[in-house]
């Protein structure tokens, strides 16, 4: 099993977010690469370095004017006055109708859904990095691996077709899905970070071909506060094929492993060709958002209940902050999937 | 001719606002009212401090779940460890469905539309005042007077049923359409803020009893961006009661008038029983948010053209920053109109 990844990805450093009106240091950094890297190897993976896929994967799931302001917003906000170094927006657009506005910061409040999400110099090559990882991830499945683990930073699954948000610029396990589906006919998706996998939702929403299913901390009183409840089931031709479970915080092993026994009878019941995992790594009970409590066994139990989908699997990362457990929950989950995953012979042909 | 004010609409004082990712100073400033009042006082209106009339009029336009936000929020908010001072929002509910956030953060996304409307210990107040001011300023004219000017501070107009938005957190100029709707069966809200109107609009967009028409730089490279487009025009049965009338930057006194001519005949068509003017002073040549190029003279013009429609009228006022002309600007507004406005005997009746 191969782990895919750039060391380009890591260009992308952000020094800082806006949290509750103030500046605070950013939490998504290179470092998480190297630990996550470092703790593949650990459960035996083999480093591979994608090759340069250009803007198709991205272009797969984002609109062409979301990818084109990512790419030149950077240059146009160092023209603006006394702004910030690197790109936030300060208007959103609720209820917003079809205009489309022409100014750097018009532009920002309608493609960047919070202020956890600045854009700098390195941000849209590494982004596109990110996702090359995991359409490659995805491309290795399709020609006969079992599964293959994109090293995805910056992560995806907070980013909507036009939309960044929550560290998020390009929708990663949205990009892998839409690259499986040149293959099989129905994906599933299961998110397991401890936010919600809004913006994969979002992508998803109207569509019966892709499932989505997300375990995630109530967002009630946690981020991202507006997506994530239960009654969020899809729409049009999609209703039905959005599943969430949100928990109650502090949630442990147990409840976290009843959820996923819920949502893997909801995927087995799709029968899906193929799995993507939103592999957030931050449910861990000492991850600095403290949203869940899932220890580091837990985690191998949890990949050991994924393996036993016996689908061919595309591991994308999302979240998991540096903190003490970090790699040692990457290398228990990695080991727990190897441990019970089995796909039989000529699965996807 | 009166004019409204309480001396408490001055404590609210935001120390600053977020604007291209960065702070800055606040231009809606406790300077300005004391200004404007002058300015009133040397047109010949008498003072007038409106009586407190509670949550009412509020109320009659907002939702009692913002009205309990802005209640409630600055004090919830000093609980966020690291937070700033005053309420900035940092995540924005686009596409949002109907659930509502219990956290401070979630719900100070889900009420303030952009990152200039800072919410401090008397923001609540002071706004409460001011929408008396305005409702107090159409009892007045209910009851016999021809016109009053609500000295309304902090702004109304980019504030939404349930968001506040671009220094404004109720919705003056509103309150009073509604207050007359009392009494008259039609009301028009004439807004000539450099500003579009967005939180005023959306508060009537669906309905035919209030139309709505505004006068404003055009928005695709000027706040608030995703509305005031001439495209906007009402929806369900408010279809057709909404005008925009974007101008290009710099428009001067000529333009602007040529376009006031076109409102003022939309509005006389409408056949309304009552007016409110939302009545901005920043579309002046010298106003720090250079968006048009009106003259003092040009006030005075306006003035006089909206004083020939002869109807029973609420001044409210909305921007204008502090500048050299802000004082003369209402000065020569006011001059103009009441050389113009005559009010036939019983109009309200």
């Amino acid at each position: 099993m191969k782990v895919i990844f750039d060391a380009a990805q890591k260009r992308h450093y952000p020094g800082f977010f806006l949290t509750s009106g103030a500046r605070a240091a950013n939490p998504e950094t290179p470092a998480r690469a190297d630990i996550l890297l470092s703790a593949a190897r650990d459960a035996g993976l083999t480093p591979e370095v994608p090759p340069d896929l250009g803007l198709a994967p991205a272009a797969s799931i984002h609109t062409p004017e979301y990818l084109a302001f990512l790419e030149g917003i950077f240059a146009r906000w160092q023209r603006i006055e006394g702004a910030s170094d690197e790109v936030i927006p300060n208007i959103h657009p609720d209820r917003r109708g079809g205009a489309y506005p022409l100014s750097a910061v018009g532009q920002a409040g309608y493609h960047m859904t919070d202020t956890s999400c600045p854009i700098g110099a390195e941000t849209f090559p590494a982004a596109l990095r990110s996702a090359h990882a995991a359409a490659h991830a995805a491309d290795l499945v399709r020609q006969g691996d079992d599964a293959a683990y994109a090293l995805c930073r910056p992560p995806g699954h907070h980013a909507f077709k036009d939309l960044a948000g929550g560290f998020c610029y390009l929708n990663n396990a949205a990009i892998a899905a839409q690259a499986l589906r040149c293959t099989v006919p129905r994906v599933a998706i299961l998110d397991i970070d401890v936010h919600h996998g809004n913006g994969t939702q979002g992508v998803f929403y109207d569509r019966a071909d892709v499932l989505t299913v997300s375990l995630h901390a109530d967002p009630t009183r946690f981020y991202p506060f507006f997506w994530g409840h239960a009654d969020e089931r899809g729409e049009g031709a999609g209703l039905g094929y959005n599943f969430n479970l949100p928990l109650v915080r502090k949630t442990g092993d147990e409840g976290f492993l009843a959820a996923l026994d819920r949502a893997l009878a909801r995927i087995a019941a799709f029968c899906p060709g193929a799995l993507v995992i939103a592999l957030g790594l931050d449910a861990y009970e000492g991850d600095p958002f403290a949203g869940l409590s899932v220890s580091t066994p837990g985690f191998r139990r949890i990949g050991g209940k994924i393996g036993e989908l016996a689908l061919p699997t595309v591991l994308v990362q999302e979240g998991g902050y540096v903190c003490e457990g970090l790699g040692c929950n990457l290398t228990a989950f990695l080991d727990g999937f190897r441990a019970s995953h089995r796909v039989a012979e000529g699965a996807l042909a």
